[in-house]
């Protein structure tokens, strides 16, 4: 189980090589984990304007496998690979369209208590959302 | 008769103030630029890699109506203003969901021989691809 | 009399063309615009956090004269074109080392009263930080 | 040793929370290595245009510490971490104008033979440029 998005490599992220600049393809996670919060019904948004958590980046990483090029019509999927107590850990996963990786990435979010501003769970409401956009959510 | 697109506001393109970097939205014309192509069977990297034309712009323009916000659905429509002996003007309108109009911009393209590296018309396989994607090709 | 700004033509912001992404002309105007405010003593941040006056972008345009490519070394100048009752004009000239035109552009801020949303005309400590940073401003 | 590169926090790159969208930080980084070659005497777009060897990014990984805001002055010093021998690990801090450090970053890039599209050791003229930028070069 996991949440797929389909994106399509544009002019403005290729390189004078011809290939995805390698920081796009952190840019084509985000745009996945949004993908997946809208699906599940809690758009990011929502959390940003009027929610009393935030779950701020604190580790990003990327292994790139294969060339991505202009014009590639890609699939990322993502999952959760880890929940802490006071933290998330999104896996990616970039594919072609004929199903080869191109890249994988982790994104580790912090979990924090916007007013107090320090550790908390993820909100059983968002747990919920990424069950309703296919995610499965570690116990 | 016109190319419709549709396309997300992503959280890497709002602005501190919470709003579409102006910038932005000239991607978003371009991106409805590839998926035109696309549409019509011309994808760009087709004319990048064999072509014997190229058209690099040399003209753009904008302007902003009214703020477009993290996870607006906008539609981006594009036609054809004006096609010159050498040159071609694209003409974008990029809505809300409710219709409402976001921007408008065009983007003016020199239409080149690569090879002789002068003004040339627009090959008559793009206007019969930009005809294919719906749009309407002055005479 | 204008500001003058120097930037590097950076690998993220060329196409595979090897030419500069015409979107990202915008984005050298910009950071121009950033650090002429800051060399007035008036930077950007101090105007969107604690202003009671706000300038949001109404209208962009540029011209590309020529390419820009990895590497080349540009300097933009801007100065002020038009100062009007609710609204200012930058007009900005992009050049290579040589002192060679690449790309000129303009930009058009409504200037607003952000309590009452209305047009209002530029603050007097603006219009000083301008000529600080050593724009002429028009009477 | 190390080579330093400055760099200001500009609008395009903070999102609407006022903190530099993660990915740009990535883009710190590479302008940092373009800066670096260009200071050793090697410019990017001479390994790009001329060169028979690359260096494709193969990992990248970045640890956020605190948030870069609008308008920050930042330091972003580079070293080499570890020199394999199809491979080489770029280590990047990027510091506040008061010495703290803002996120740390390694990317680690495959070294090529274009010709023969295999593994190959870093080039001696490299190596040089790398020590006339001021990097520890390690054995």
């Amino acid at each position: 189980m996991a949440f797929e998005h389909q994106t399509t490599v544009l002019f403005s992220q290729v390189d004078s090589v011809g290939i995805v600049f390698f920081a796009r393809a952190f840019e084509y996670c985000h745009e996945t984990l949004e993908a997946m919060l809208l699906a599940g019904g809690m758009p990011l948004h929502s959390i940003l304007d009027g929610g009393d958590w935030a779950m701020p980046l604190v580790h990003a990483e990327a292994d790139y496998k294969r060339p991505m090029r202009l014009g590639d019509r890609l699939t990322v999927r993502v999952d959760i690979e880890k929940l802490g107590p006071g933290s998330i850990t999104f896996a990616y996963t970039i594919l072609s369209e004929a199903g080869e990786t191109r890249a994988t990435a982790k994104l580790v979010h912090a979990v924090i208590d916007r007013k107090r501003f320090k550790a908390r769970r993820v909100p059983q409401a968002a747990i919920d959302a990424f069950r309703r956009a296919g995610l499965t959510v570690p116990e």
